[in-house]
């Protein structure tokens, strides 16, 4: 049995290396490209799929992902057919999730950005700031990251909102699944935080349509996937002054090219993909106890179900 | 037995009115400048100390303000002699300061600022994040708000530290007190918190030296009185890179000047006194129970120690 750590361009993920050897310590650990003979290999960390993956891995139990998101590997036309697809739950990416949207919606809520407008002259006598128990906060996504959030926000007071595509529930908040909600879910958010899977039903889940259903002058945080946006959309209501302010971590293309309008857009905020981040040291000992767990023939939290996508 | 409220130039404080007439209902409640008799006037709310005040209020038994910064009446010599002087302790008020402060540092702990640098190509490879626990934050001045701001950010994991005129406790953290103290608090803070109350002692506190003690790369955030920071040494400190971003609420002169640099500068930014806002409909109750207990011959929380300035 052997594990192969394959890196993927275009992140650097060479940091991982020496983390994974002592985790992995008196395994037979291997770094991608010295794959050795593939039908060692049961298990593959942090992988992107290419041609010959399909049938390449006549023994592989289990590919786990560095990342929260599985979008590029669910439904995949080279994703061998018998392995197991394993989510990162890292305590780290999840904290850092927390800190990242709890940023954006305290600096939203408190619309620090529309004191200081450059070239404006400042006003003194602004309105009274409204608390939290006045800001309605939404987050889609009610996951492992979404109730981490979720838990970090509710300390501020905030009143809360779930959508997802099933029926969940978060003690002290109303949740909303499916398409049927989706209309009420968005009516009084005032700051969206979007943290759903990418899936063929969330796939430009925000565009014109739903962006106009939120109350004018809300705000966005995407940390989902960039696919969940139709940039052009969320630009137009930008710029009608619908949506206040976005923050944005992902995009339909990443690195965001340098001439994306987003990039100097005054009221869009643009980070490089960095809201949740795995860490290795709190994700390698994930990764052993999940392989150990599927060694002794049991489920690690984080299996995706490859029909929902998630 | 009259309660009189004299709202203060330059902030517009009508919005208060119809809550105070609510709250002081079948009360004598005169609003300036309907003074009447002065001698009928025993509270004063919401003061700014003008010439003639010192000898004219001969039944005044206490001033209460709106904010809760007090540094404009104490040693000021037309505060009258026999009067106490009321320190606002507003739930409202203390929620915005944690709001303000705790957005203000998971911003900087990001470092959301260093990545959307106006201008420049993102660097779509950078560095991991530094979780919370990796960074310490400092907080001067462990009374009523900077407890509120411990307990906002102490479930995210930071290291916290804090420093006071007098030794303080709070659980799980390290009290640094004095003058004797300040450079070992200030020595490995990442992110510096200012909630000092402004006295001859804090004056002038964040200068040259001290700014000089806190690690290369720190980020300070004021929300105490401008003058404790010399601005010219901030600004100095900034652009040597040694402060990598400050967010100013509160300047030695308000509103801050038009062409003042703060406005101008990439790594300031300012906001307009909002951090820390008295809400009205919570200090409302507020100030009726501190008059209340004031009549049963009961100290109200808040009530300021005039020899210490607090």
């Amino acid at each position: 049995m052997a594990i192969l750590f394959r890196p993927s361009f275009p992140i650097d993920h060479t940091h991982w290396i020496p983390v994974l050897k002592t985790v992995f310590a008196g395994q037979d650990f291997r770094i991608a490209p010295n794959i050795g003979n593939p039908a060692d290999i049961h298990y593959i960390i942090g992988w992107r799929l290419s041609a010959g993956d399909r049938d390449g891995w006549p023994n592989l139990k289990a590919v786990l992902t560095l990342g929260a998101g599985v979008n590029q590997y669910t439904g995949h036309p080279e994703f061998p057919q018998n392995a197991r697809l394993i989510r990162m739950l890292d305590p780290g990416l999840r904290q850092s999730m927390t800190e990242y949207v709890t940023g954006f919606v305290l600096r939203f809520h408190r619309q620090i950005d529309q004191y200081a407008v450059p070239g404006d002259i400042m006003d003194w006598n602004p309105p009274i700031p409204a608390l939290a128990k006045d800001r309605t906060v939404g987050i889609m996504g009610i996951g492992d990251l979404g109730r981490a959030c979720l838990d970090a926000l509710k300390p501020f007071g905030f009143q809360l909102k779930g959508w997802s595509r099933t029926p969940k529930t978060y003690e002290g908040m109303r949740c909303f699944a499916g398409p049927k909600d989706l209309q009420a879910f968005l009516n009084n958010t005032d700051i969206l935080v979007c943290l759903l899977p990418l899936t063929p039903e969330t796939r430009g889940i925000l565009n014109k349509d739903t962006l106009g259903q939120l109350p004018s002058g809300a705000y966005v945080i995407n940390a989902g996937r960039g696919q969940h946006i139709v940039d052009h959309d969320l630009l137009t209501m930008l710029d009608k002054g619908h949506i206040a302010h976005a923050a944005l971590d992902v995009f339909s293309k990443e690195p965001l090219p340098q001439d994306h309008v987003f990039h100097a857009h005054p009221r869009v905020i643009v980070t490089p993909h960095i809201a949740a981040i795995s860490m290795p040291h709190t994700a390698g000992p994930v990764l052993k106890e999940s392989i150990d767990l599927l060694e002794s023939g049991k489920m690690p939290a984080g299996l995706v179900d490859m029909e929902c996508g998630y």
